[in-house]
């Protein structure tokens, strides 16, 4: 890779220095969750080939499936109009994206009578996943 | 609908009042945009079956097409794993969700150079959409 920077000053940053990041999910189109990037979240991201985050609660960098395994292939990335969303396209590593288990972490829907309703299965338990203490 | 408020208390809204919103189509799975929405602009969303933002940069509600006439009816409405983000899935009316008038925001990739390509068309010059002044 480059290590040209150029395509990053295309990015406006939020006033954290942080930016939403939106991976979609190559072929089947899922929405499977939203992270943040900072400057070298998405230079790691390019890099590498897979995703790299910004964890907010842990404030550092986050290599998507470090711990879980569950690792992103990045097959494009792209930028929207006013330049302050990322949008990934991935393969979504053992096919879970979300630290619940879950393949994706929008599991939840609003049904007609005003409850949040479980529409997606628990593939594997999370302590397995994580691993226990 | 209800006037009970009570689903609106699972969400994690940011320190500004606000969480992120996805708008993916119905059908094509395309991610179109990414907004923002407060208290307000989700309960309305609900409530009128429509996308109701709220809009940063104007710091007012923005219901969705009040402009453009490309309103986005509401399908579904989802929740992340944390609470603090929502994945709306929508119609989009005109098919056209972005103010640049192509169909969706992320119409930037980056190619293998570095560099930002447009990969998606203006189908209708936004003039004609929102008219000239």
């Amino acid at each position: 890779m480059s290590t040209n920077d150029a395509w990053l000053e295309a990015i406006a940053w939020g006033p954290d220095g942080l930016i939403p990041a939106i991976a979609q999910e190559h072929g089947t189109g899922s929405v499977l969750m939203l992270a943040w990037m900072n400057r070298e979240a998405l230079r790691l991201t390019r890099e590498t080939g897979y995703a790299v985050y910004w964890s907010r609660s842990r404030a550092r960098l986050w290599h998507k499936g470090e711990a879980s395994g569950h690792r992103q292939r990045v097959h494009a990335i792209r930028l929207d109009c006013d330049g302050d969303v990322i949008l990934l396209e991935v393969e979504q590593q053992g096919g879970i994206a979300c630290h619940t288990g879950r393949h994706d972490c929008f599991y939840r829907e609003l049904d007609t009578t005003g409850d949040w309703v479980e529409i997606a299965p628990v593939l594997k338990d999370p302590a397995a996943i994580y691993g226990s203490i």
